[in-house]
């Protein structure tokens, strides 16, 4: 017989979903045992949830298709909602299974019994109940589906555990609905090329994403043909979920964080150009900046997240004569000497970067340097910290790493936000995935310090709730206790010579970096 | 002029709460700078929001009194749920703070904004949104008497960073509501009285909690009392949220697990007297058991969890003529040899806890067996899992160490539960905590491992999502990366002195037990 488990795994590997994070419980052991009888999907475990998740946000930006994750009823499900929701900002097709009590018991409010609907729904596009074994295929099938509509969302499957071990037959009792969506329309391109001729001063604004997105390298390659016909200029948007970076494409910087920046730039254009990119908004409300920080009349739509958006961008370069851009090899980076700053960081991992890495960059320490010196890296795709819930960057480089053997990943952090996944180095080490795992260690919450120094002096509370310094953690003994080899270095010298031996390296690598 | 969060902090000290758990974001700075304009709460840096929220469950088990914890809007919030949710399940009363976007700033969707009510009602009974500054002094007051109600539970604040910040004046705009309850009527004590004289076998089902609960020391002693009278049996209930145990109290088991043990138990009895416990279900549902262990017809209700249970029990015992009970030197516990095993760990630790420690247990590996040594034990307050979110048991040891100063604290916990919220440590260590760590590390989910083995022989897959053994987790190095003193045991010679000079440091300490 097949059991609904087994047919709900068949269904996810006929669509296409090979990989599953898992963290799995009691309520889960039956899609467990199916991982056994339904050959060839690959499990990776992870010691929390969000090291799940975050993994198959990674994994899903990189492949644009939807991995799995296993979850444990309510609270393990809970333990994964951070990262789910970057993953929701990133547009990031994902398939949550969430294992629940067997359905006859969840009447009783059993210890482990929670509203799963309840903390689902903030962060899927799409949730369901299985309600039968016979429903469980159809259940499957469907999530794929809905995790690849809107631009890429959340698609969850509560599944009672009785429906997991039960007779899964061979019909589909639920079918007939579908998921599936049509394509958006395309924009008027000949209506845009019209506004954009007659703008004074045109800004895109460039929307991550896949190949096809405003920063894979063909959008970005028309976005500079269109800069230089227009006499426009291009930003990426703040937080990218993937863009394609260095090896002579064009350097276009990120939006500025903070308002002011922002809209110095922003109040320049008459004609904001939305390639990919929402309408951008302030980060956090600020008292006397407006949250909407281009007005919608000088926006031009071309295109959502998860829509051809480089395609229109060739399209209006074409029809506006933009001129023809050929990658050039960008000017080395000139060698960092002495004591570890954000910037010497940043230059020296851009320039020793390999071809073709993917460089996973969170925390506000090194974040905005790094991506400004890439420009003059090897090629590498970068992913970002997308929703702004920390403790996302090294789950999404156990992901990248899942999703593409043989390219190097490079995870550069900052020692505050790596705390809530630490755990993901275990995965790291288990699965001997190259990932190097650049902490930047100023032991305190930067970006906390940063934002208290625009108002008054911080008191002594506000000073002790911002620092990590007593006692300063010790990373490389972190590293070590989960079987990752490290090493702490003080100088950019220091840093060149163990990130080049890391980078050499089959396995991971932490390389912690004192400021 | 006196802010929002001034005034609701004010409000909460005014109410009691002199300790917030906080892991504070851009959203919850003018609460941190209130911290400094209005003295007197302690504040405790935890490195992930489960830390916070289960030391929370901790210290309000100890206390009876709610902490408050400060989280960074949704996705913050969901990193603590799971925790939240064992404190649910403990009944222990939690206040909640939640920093939200200015309010004016929702609607733009910015990107960490989510449904945060959502995500709270789960785990809180009561969820309020500050409508303004001036709303937030009465947010404060009855965020903690709803935290009281129903016997304890998580109480919510959803606090927007304008009403942090704006004038709070002094008046209570939503003054007038009050959840406030009345006390539970007492039950009809004669009656049941007699119920229990014309009973076969009566069977005591003894709830935790503090003082005057069932497992407090008089509900015991009242309860031993009743066993000699009717010739009855008791067991403590199969999760307290707090026991008193050892030093010559009456030896109470609890009630087994899995169902087969459970059923014989319970089978047992015609009366089955609920003393602030609840009817028994099984932890989840198995084929072949019903959900629900005892017939409503057997059951007898003395108080739901929060009531008096004590008393009620002190009268019965006296109603029915029970003969004194006077607390028994315990024989002393026989000294250890050899290979650590789960028995051999649990009668050393019994044997040498300190007199009035709080030993908090988690996980399948030791924690059975402890609670059956224990009774031999010195006095002492033992802290269970209730919600069966892992994850909870070294948290729980920090907040009843802060909750408890003075009292030396035990954490004994397993490897695979203890990974999810390992950043305790560092909180440990930052604020010198008498807590000794032990980590049962048999290198495996072994509640996964037993479930499995109810069924069919388990595959390579389902091996291998249940084994953390590649590689070890070595965690001396991570108690010495967060800066907290560890040693490595492999016998129970080895234990014993380790554990001793645990228990006479100042500070904390961690020792793996290999098994």
């Amino acid at each position: 017989m097949t059991t609904g488990a087994q047919a709900l795994l068949a269904a996810l590997q006929v669509e296409g979903v090979e990989v599953c994070f898992a963290n799995p419980g009691t309520t889960e052991l039956d899609v467990v045992r199916a991982f056994d009888a339904v050959p060839g999907m690959r499990c990776v475990l992870g010691l929390q949830e969000n090291v799940c998740t975050g993994a198959a946000d990674g994994y899903g930006r990189m492949r644009g298709a939807p991995a799995a994750t296993l979850l444990h009823l309510g609270p393990g499900f809970a333990n994964g909602i951070a990262n789910l929701h970057n993953a929701r900002r990133a547009h990031t097709p994902i398939v949550n299974l969430i294992g629940d009590h067997m359905s006859w018991h969840l009447p009783f409010d059993a210890p482990l019994t929670s509203d799963i609907e309840s903390l689902a729904r903030p962060v899927s596009g799409w949730v369901h109940r299985v309600a039968s074994a016979g429903d469980a295929a159809w259940a499957g099938r469907e999530a794929v589906r809905a995790s690849l509509a809107r631009g890429g969302q959340g698609a969850t499957v509560i599944f009672p555990a009785d429906f997991q071990v039960g007779e899964a037959g061979g019909s589909d009792e639920a079918a007939g609905a579908d998921t599936g969506e049509e394509p958006a329309p395309a924009p008027d391109l000949a209506a845009c090329a019209a506004r954009l001729k007659s703008a004074r001063k045109v800004l895109f604004l460039l929307g991550g994403g896949g190949p096809a997105s405003g920063l894979g390298a063909r959008g970005q390659r028309a976005a500079a043909r269109l800069c230089a016909a227009l006499g426009a200029s291009a930003y990426a948007e703040t937080f990218p979920s993937r863009a394609e970076r260095g090896g002579g494409l064009p350097d276009f910087d990120r939006l500025p964080y903070f308002p002011e920046p922002a809209r110095a730039v922003l109040d320049e254009a008459d004609v904001v150009v939305l390639a990919g990119a929402l309408p951008p908004v302030t980060y956090f409300g600020y008292e006397g900046h407006p949250s909407r920080m281009v007005e919608p009349g000088r926006l031009l739509a071309l295109g959502a997240p998860g829509e051809p958006v480089a395609d229109y961008l060739e399209a209006l370069a074409g029809m506006l004569d933009g001129p023809g851009w050929q990658d050039a090899a960008p000017a080395p980076l000139p060698v960092q000497q002495g004591r570890l700053t954000p910037a010497a960081i940043s230059a020296t991992v851009a320039r020793l970067l390999p071809e073709d890495a993917i460089v996973s960059v969170e925390g506000g320490t090194c974040g905005y340097p790094f991506y400004a010196a890439s420009a003059a890296s090897a090629r590498h795709t970068a992913l970002t910290n997308t929703g702004g819930a920390i403790g996302q960057g090294l789950p999404v480089a156990l992901g990248a790493a899942i999703a593409s053997p043989g390219r190097r990943v490079v995870a550069l952090l900052s020692d505050g936000s790596t705390q809530y996944t630490v755990q993901t180095l275990w995965s790291l080490a288990h699965e001997n995935l190259p990932v190097v795992v650049l902490i930047a260690a100023n032991h305190q919450y930067g970006i906390l310090r940063k934002e208290l120094a625009r108002g008054e002096q911080p008191g002594p509370q506000a000073e002790a709730l911002t620092s990590l310094d007593r006692p300063r953690i010790d990373w490389t003994r972190l590293a070590d206790g989960y079987g990752v080899p490290s090493s702490r270095v003080e100088t950019a010298e220091e840093l060149a010579e163990a990130f080049a031996a890391a980078c050499a390296r089959s396995g991971p690598t932490l390389i912690e970096m004192q400021l």
